[in-house]
Formats: structure tokens, C-alpha cells, sequence
């Protein structure tokens, strides 16, 4: 054994956790009479005064024993046998992990975050990193205290003044920073708010088809979820009354409905809003993306029309700035928002706080409204291409669903083409082709009613958009 | 209504969302004829083509409707009347919350941050910001785009790396990267652990007296908290076996047991470690605070002892640089990381990256270990001089539990001083004093056994730590 005198580890430490091992393998046995601990020293090079202490750590520890005419002895220890175990290292994890978690590896899906056709994932090439990077050195550089201990359960208060002020800004959404919590993103947002609001069995709302991450924090927390059709003026709530009329919680996309991208017709929401109330049920609007909205028309909030403090608005600034950010928000009543503060505080804490500090200054500096002026130009150039090189490629085999915000564009199969292809098989045959493209049918719990393929565009320069549309084409072949 | 020229939002949604309000409002009833384009606009002092873009908007979101002989009209909306919903606002969250998230917020627990006897606060006051500050520029002014996008569940690699070699280096816990998870500091390692492994009902060994904090996750996730007594070896597995034979997890700090400082004696450890390789149960070591260790003897992990990967080991970062960092680890079997990272992936995604690059590089580059060194120094003294002030104060009344590391010391009360006042009367007493204590006995699930004070020091200046505990001890009175 060789001491590493540059370690931070005492060398008695390193001589001790030597024994120790030889010790717990086996090599050194119960009754083994250890040299002396001038011939050990000598043998490490080390003080004898190191092996010494060494052996007082580990006769504290029980691994030795001194013995009637002096000195030590190994120590009789009752090894670890690990006999009859059902050991971790062996079977699946099935056999261990708890039915919640099971039930969200059990869920089948395939996502490629390197194909230039993955839906949600931004660019970030134009991001200013370096606007970015200095906003952390400076608000890092001499801290106030209330940063550096344990932050607000509900974020940093100047972040959640500068998210209610943004909502304003760009989504006409009227908030106050007391209805404003900030969350690990919106998945983090919507798991914890899946473990507040559901217990295990109660019945959950989700469209379909809809979006498959949002599913798994409910499962996650025991939901039963109630698939609820969408038509062309949104999810259905006459069905989803008929399915569960008692559901606790329904989870919408209203603004651009994933992946479908319809916008909920007025009396769909008045309806869902009049049921919410009726059953004292809850609705998370998900608002993904829709500050990239492209055509002039923005779709109020759902948020905006609740009278009675039942939405749950959720957003984030992963998706609009760079994901590995996982900052996020959600806007609620105040009751909610205290009994969430509450609840978190003890399970959760808060969220990170490193780049709090940074985003709220990012954010009141006007650096994300900027930069999203300039995104907004880059993805709507990228979504017209798109939809130019569907047209010419595919344009008798698929009818393009309107986006007038977001970052992907859904294409439904004509009935000749489903005739002749299912969007699995060609999904499946984009594996590894590196045009890996999304089936619609993924996106359903139950029967698909649609087959089609869901063409993100985030990461597609405009250019690149026709020859990897038709290498997809290509992939599906010419109708016969 | 005044438009907002410098506002982001489009002068048409600001036009929109004021007639939409009115509307929502009641104040332009169904059948209203509205003003105008011309007017409107020379009222609001904008061009008409704003109003008439407003107006199609509305139009489209079905706020209105045109009229036969031209000019447009208040549609008939379902104004969410909320009638007969049992609103969030009123009442308590009892009446919608889970009962997982009720659990929580009903165990009632007392701390203020702002004492000088807080436990587990650590001294911000001499951490180097402006390297860290440093850093996070560094890491983030030109960032790989792998930093940028989602990372990997279990975390960024090079923090995994820097983790493994720092513990080998700062606790002489062996490990590989592949063994190690990045999570939002020991809570939210404790947190995501309890989902992954415990169903509702499960039973849990919890140490009496306990670590309060740990419990809330534990119940959020259903378990049934079975107390085990602790005695001067620690955990009484024993009589944890008597008790819940089948208990799916055990959470201990084996190190230095939280509240009483006892490390546990090595038969114990093996006793523990037997029972769950036979059980196929699950231990959870939390290792909190052991890089503060002010005796030279460092007792080696339970960790270190497990061969057959029944033990997962916490820490964080958090308590030992500052808590909002958010910032801990686990470290497990391959086959247990692997199946967290997976569940991990589909409901929490990845912890906050932002400061993971900084924080690689800060470990890599020794500032924890320097800043390390400094602090055990610190905090010693600290401890020094509490425990020389409780010695002349009290030492009569309270018997003082060794602490070999960590930031704080549990007083136990002696006969006397028992039959004179309660732990709680003491705590009672302190509150609003600027010195307020925690009880022991907030630590016990059942009966206390004990009666005691728990004193942090992390942040009570050596010099500070007399005049404090005067002003404690003048609240508890003389011997009579």
C-alpha cells in the first residue's frame, strides 16, 4: 500500500481505511495478530506515532482487539453475508422500486433530443451566454445574505416580482408576484402540484392525444388518468363529464393544444371553468411555448377567464432560454400558493438558487424580451420553411394542423396515406437515420382516431428544412 | 383606458384585453353594440387598423359576433358564475389538499433560522464568493452546448466525477462516478428515494430521536414511520426488528447520530446490515455534516462496510458552502442509480444545472477542501467555546452529548433539572428572546425518553457563544 501524502485524507486515516479493508475482505482474519507498529511503520514509511493512531481509530471502531500480553489482534466480525438476499444488483427493478415508479418506466416512449425534428427543443446557438455569465458574476460576486441561506420555499422575491411583471409583458396575462411561485420548471411545477392536490386512485382529465411527459408526474402520484378527446374547438369537456364526471383535476394545453395545435374555443373554456367550479375540481393550464407565437393573434390565457381561483397556470423559462436552466413557474390563488409554499418547504425546500438571482435581473433588464423578439422571427422562418417543404414533399399524403405558436408542427395522414403506412412503421423507420421524426399515436393512452408525425423545428435552420424533409419522405416512400 | 406605448405587448392586445375584461366583467353586457372602429380609436388615441385587429381577435376568440346591418356586438358568454363550488379561498387547505401533502403540513415543528442556536446553519460569512462567482462566469460565458440543453438525470459528469473523488479524498468513501447522483441537496435525494422504493403503507425505521426533516419526505410518500430507540450504540436494531420486521428502509446517521451526536457502534452496523440483506430492505445513510469532524478520529461510513448494496449514502453541498446552492449527492449500486436515473428522467428531469459546471470546477480545483480546512477550524473553535460556556452556565444541570462532528451539541437535562422544567418550557420561554432553542423532545416521534436542548453553533461567534447561553440560562432560572 502506498501513502498519498498530497491527499486531503490524514495519512492515519489512509493507514486505518488500509487495515479496515483487509480486514472486512477477509485477508486480515479474526485472531490475526497484527505487526508491531514500528515494523508497519518502517513497511509504510510513515511516523509510528500514524500507525498508532490508525490502530486507536480502528480499535474505536471494533476492528481490533488488544490482546492479554500486548498488543492487537484482528477483531471478530460478523460479516456482511448477503446470504438469501434478494439482491439489488441481480433481477430487474421491478422487484423493488415502488408501483408509482414502476408505473412511470413501465410507460413507453420514444424521444431523440438529437434530431433536428425533436418537438420542444430550443435553439440556443443565439442565446447570450455571455450577457448570461456576467449576470452571475455579478449578482454571485457579493451576495446578500437572504441569498446565500435558505431561499423563500416560493423562490427569490425579485424573481417572482420579475415573472409576474414578464407575464404581463408578453402574455397579457395579469398576475400579482404573491400568485407567482417559482418551480423547478413545469415539470416541477406539475409534479408537485400532481402531490398536493391528488391522493392515489383520484381521476385525472388528460387530452388526448396529448402530451406524454405531463402524464407521468400524475402517475407518478397515483392518478388514474381519463384520456378526454379533442375535436377542432379543443378537448371535449361534454365527454370528459360523461367519462369522469368527478375528476379531480383536468390538464389542458389551451393557448396551442398539444401536439394538435388547436386553440380551445371560448365556450370550451367557459365549460370546463363552470364544471371546475361545480365539482371544485382543479385545471392545470400547461402554456407551453406560447411565447413564441407566430401569427399576430395570441389566445388569452385560460388564466385570464377564472373567476374563482380553479386554474393553475403553469410556464417556463427552460424552454424559452436553454433547458438545463430548469426554472420555471406556476400562477394560482393565494390560498393555493401559501399551501404550496407550505407543503414544498418541507419536501422540496426551494428551488435552486443559483440562477434566481441572475434571472430576475436577466428578466427586469429586458434581456428576455429581446432576445425573444429575435427568436420569435428566427422560428417563425423555420415554421414556414417547414411548412414549404411539407407542401411540395408530402403535400397529398398529409394535411399540416395550424401553429400559430410553439415550436413544432403537427402533419395528420390523408386517408390514402394511412391506407397505405402507419406512423409507427415510419417513425420506426427514422430510427438512427438521424431524422428520427415523433408518430402521432405516441401521443394517445388509448386507440389512435389520427395517425400523423410531429415535426419539431426549434434546433432545423430554415435551410436545412427541405433536405431533411425529404430524406423523411424518402424514408416513406411515393404513393403507389 | 390608457395604451402603453413602451410595453412589449402589441397595442392590439392591449385594446383586445381591455374590451375582453369589460366583457368578462359584465360591464359591455351580451347584445351590446360597441363603438365604432373609428371612434374607438380616436378615443384611445391609436389607428383604427389597431381597433379592427382587436376586434378580429375577439371576434375569433368568440367575444363577439357581427350583426346583420354591419359593426359587431357583445356575444352571449357563460360567465363562470362559480355558484355552488367550494372555493380555494374559503376554508382551509384541509378541505383539497392530498393526504399525503395534509401529513406533512400537520407535524408541527419549531426553528428559526435567525438563532444563533439554529442547528445545521452553516457561516456564510467567509465563503469565497468571488471565486465562485468566478467560476460561474467561467463555465458559462461560451458553455458547451451538452451544459445547455437537458442534461443527464443522475447530473453532469464532471460534477459526478469531482463528487466521487472528493469523498474519497474528504470521507474515505470509495467510489465510481457511475455509483454516484447529483440531486437538489440530501432532501431532495431523500425525497425521490422515498418514491422510488416506498409504496403507501410501507414501514420505515426512523431513529428516536430522529432527524425531524427526513421524516416529511418519508411521509409524503406514504410510509408508516416506525421510531427505534437509540441508545449510547446507537440504532437498537433489535428492537427495530421487534418492532417492524419487514420494514421496507431504515434511515440512519450512523456517523454521529442526529440529534445525540453517538456514532454507531460497529455490531450494530453489522447487525443493521444483516438484517436488510435478509430483508432485501433498503438503508439510507445520511451522512450530514461529517466533513466537520473536530476529534481526529473519523469513524468510517456504513457505507464502507456494505457489500452487497443495500446502502444508499447522502450528502450535500448545501450545509458545507451555502444552502441555497441546493447541491447533494447519492451514491449506490449501479443497478439502483440506473433505475433512479431513469424514474428520475420521466418526473424531476435533471437537477438545476447552473451551478453543476461551477461547482465541478470549484471541487476540481481544491477551493472546498481549502475552504474545508478553514472552516473545521472555525467551527471547532465555536464548539470549544460552547461547550466551555454550557460547562460554567449549566453544568450542573445538563449533561453535554460528544460531538466529533457537525454544527451542533444536544444537552441532555439531568435529574434535577427535570423534575425543575421541560425541554419545551425552556424552547417556550426563548422564543421571540433573539435566543431561541430547540427542544430534544421536538425530535421524538413518541414519548420522549429524554429532555434536552439541541445548540447550533454554525453560526455563533466563538466569542458570542457566553453571553448567549447566559441569556439562555437566565430564561431556565437558578437550582432551587
Amino acid at each position: 500500500m502506498g501513502l498519498d501524502r498530497g491527499s486531503d485524507l490524514p495519512l492515519y486515516q489512509q493507514v486505518a481505511a488500509h487495515l479496515r479493508n483487509q480486514i472486512l475482505d477477509g485477508r486480515l482474519a479474526a485472531g490475526t495478530r497484527l505487526a508491531g507498529s514500528r515494523l508497519l511503520a518502517a513497511e509504510l514509511g510513515c511516523s509510528r506515532a500514524i500507525v498508532l493512531t490508525a490502530f486507536d481509530l480502528l480499535y474505536s471502531e471494533g476492528y481490533l482487539r488488544s490482546v492479554p500480553r500486548g498488543g492487537v489482534e484482528v477483531a471478530a466480525i460478523a460479516r456482511p453475508s448477503g446470504r438469501g438476499a434478494p439482491q439489488p444488483e441481480a433481477g430487474t427493478e421491478g422487484e423493488w422500486v415502488s408501483e408509482a415508479w414502476r408505473s412511470v418506466l413501465d410507460t413507453g416512449y420514444e424521444f431523440d433530443p438529437a434530431s433536428p425534428f425533436s418537438p420542444g427543443t430550443p435553439d440556443i446557438s443565439e442565446f447570450p451566454f455571455d450577457v448570461w455569465s456576467r449576470l452571475l458574476r455579478q449578482t454571485w460576486g457579493n451576495p446578500a445574505s437572504s441569498a446565500c441561506i435558505d431561499m423563500p420555499p416560493l423562490g427569490w422575491r425579485p424573481l417572482r416580482e420579475a415573472t409576474a411583471e414578464y407575464l404581463g409583458t408578453v402574455r397579457g396575462l395579469l398576475c400579482q408576484p404573491d400568485e407567482v411561485a417559482i418551480t423547478s420548471a413545469s415539470s416541477g411545477a406539475l409534479n408537485l402540484c400532481s402531490r398536493m392536490l391528488l391522493n392515489p386512485g383520484d381521476e385525472v382529465w388528460v387530452e388526448e392525444p396529448g402530451f406524454i411527459e405531463a402524464r407521468w408526474s400524475l402517475r407518478a402520484a397515483g392518478a388514474k388518468l381519463v384520456p378526454v378527446p379533442v375535436d377542432d374547438k379543443g378537448l371535449i369537456v361534454a365527454e370528459g363529464i360523461r367519462r369522469a364526471p368527478r375528476a379531480k383535476l383536468a390538464v389542458v394545453t389551451p393557448s396551442h393544444q398539444f401536439p394538435l395545435g388547436i386553440p380551445m374555443a371560448l365556450e370550451r373554456r367557459q365549460e370546463l371553468l363552470e364544471w371546475a367550479n361545480r365539482q371544485g375540481s382543479w385545471i392545470i393550464e400547461d402554456d407551453y411555448n406560447s411565447e413564441f407565437r407566430h401569427r399576430g393573434s395570441m389566445t388569452a390565457s385560460l388564466k385570464s377567464l377564472d373567476r374563482s381561483g380553479r386554474v393553475i397556470y403553469l410556464g417556463t423559462f427552460s424552454k424559452v432560454m436553454f433547458p438545463s436552466l430548469r426554472i420555471g413557474y406556476l400562477v394560482a390563488g393565494p390560498r393555493f400558493i401559501e399551501a404550496f409554499g407550505r407543503g414544498r418547504a418541507r419536501i422540496d425546500v426551494h428551488p435552486a438558487g443559483t440562477a434566481q438571482l441572475a434571472l430576475a435581473r436577466f428578466l427586469r433588464d429586458g434581456h428576455l424580451l429581446r432576445y425573444l423578439r429575435r427568436m420569435r422571427k428566427v422560428y417563425a422562418d423555420r415554421q414556414a420553411a417547414v411548412l414549404n417543404a411539407v407542401e411540395r414533399l408530402m403535400g397529398a399524403d398529409v394535411e399540416v394542423m395550424s401553429q400559430r405558436a410553439g415550436l413544432h408542427l403537427t402533419v395528420l395522414f390523408r386517408p390514402a396515406m394511412t391506407a397505405r403506412i402507419s406512423d409507427r412503421e415510419v417513425s420506426r423507420r427514422s430510427r438512427g437515420t438521424g431524422h428520427f421524426v415523433q408518430p402521432l399515436s405516441q401521443c394517445y393512452l388509448g386507440e389512435p382516431d389520427r395517425q400523423g408525425l410531429v415535426l419539431g423545428y426549434g434546433r432545423l435552420r430554415a435551410e436545412e428544412a427541405f433536405p431533411h424533409l425529404s430524406a423523411l419522405a424518402g424514408l416513406i416512400g411515393p404513393a403507389t
